[in-house]
């Protein structure tokens, strides 16, 4: 049987060997999220960036321009780093350019992986079903909170390790915790996570319906694959 | 309301703020719990070393010492790194240097706290009634394996958490998912512990009895603490 592991922050993703494993980067709140929704809502590649004068730069190759810093829109850019936005209109024929600090970071640092997807909950199944079609070992790596562990990325990753229980064997230890704390808390996910240090954060600017696209399952049938140069897909 | 927070690993202990703070080191299997064992039968004092060759040297100073590589009682050395061993006999008069890598390391990476306690589930209580005594935050700081996550010192965070409830708000990621994992699997640490990797490893070298100690709550009325060069008394 294939083994599914998890790794709780980039600091830690040296600890783990990549080659031949299906990465799976998670940014709950709300990077991976919002990359998985544009993808369903007509966004044909994206680009993500650390910094954001290098983002903004891609406005100048026809790219729309994603980013917040400090909960807030950067001045100038088309769009902020909200799922809510991407599902306000039709985004075919566009291509999008994202700044994030945390999800760049776990993206980049994953790079050895043999394939490299973007988890989030509302494409949770067709991440499974995509899994499950190939032969490989899986890695969950969430991105945290500036290094630390944060309890949405956790429990995506138990979320997943209990999801792909008949094909992949949890002998890592953090993969069988979050299966246990999955198979706990996951019928009232948007209760526990409201006492998330995150949560919290993100409550404070005013985007609870963000939150309820981040915790929704299923609501897109599509896959986000990293491919070589970082630029992500959907197949 | 104090506070308590978890750390998963000393790779990520940087992260944490530690002044004015209790920390208490966790390496479950079997580091802290020897360490608990060795100071309730008698044993006066512990330093520990990283390297075995340090720890040696401390015979020639009166010192038994103990320590483990791969499993089995370093050629020389007094004892290994077993909890069973301590209860055989009183070692009232004697002071201990014990040899050991993940645990060490936790240790001389929490300096910077207020105090440093040395947790176990064998004197989970007796460590609870001491904190509940002081004013100051908490934070747990699990040895983990090799700087990865694990199960059993995370399991014990869940149940420091959890015991302190009353008096310690867990507004931290880690605390939260710990605490919620210890309220579902603390009824049958054994039967959960025993999925666990280093449970598995400890298996292979038939130290049933040392697991069994390990997983027991509350045999010692001691607290466990790091003084001035890391020399541990109890107090």
């Amino acid at each position: 049987m294939r083994q599914i592991e998890v790794c709780f922050s980039p600091e830690l993703i040296h600890l783990h060997e990549l080659q031949g494993k299906i990465v799976v980067v998670v940014d709950i709140f709300r990077a991976t999220t919002t990359m998985v929704t544009a993808l369903s809502n007509g966004i044909e590649e994206i680009r993500t960036f650390a910094d954001k004068e290098s983002c903004r730069e891609m406005q100048s190759q026809g790219y729309l321009v994603a980013g917040e810093r400090n909960g807030k829109t950067i001045e100038g850019f088309d769009l902020g780093n909200s799922p809510v936005a991407f599902l306000k209109k039709d985004y075919s024929g566009n291509k999008l350019a994202m700044t994030t600090t945390n999800g760049t970071l776990a993206i980049s640092k994953s790079q050895e992986a043999d394939e490299i997807l973007i988890g989030a909950f509302p494409n949770l199944s067709a991440t499974i079903q995509y899994i499950q079609q190939q032969d490989k070992d899986v890695l969950i790596h969430c991105a945290g909170w500036k290094g630390k562990f944060n309890l949405e990325d956790s429990l995506y990753a138990g979320a997943l390790v209990k999801s792909l229980e008949s094909t992949h064997l949890s002998e890592d230890d953090g993969a069988m915790a979050m299966k246990s704390l999955f198979e706990k808390e996951g019928h009232q996910m948007k209760q526990f996570l409201s006492q998330a240090s995150h949560a919290k954060r993100l409550q404070n600017h005013g985007i609870e319906h963000d939150i309820d696209i981040c915790l929704t399952l299923d609501l897109f049938n599509i896959v986000g694959k990293v491919f070589k140069g970082q630029i992500l897909k959907k197949i």
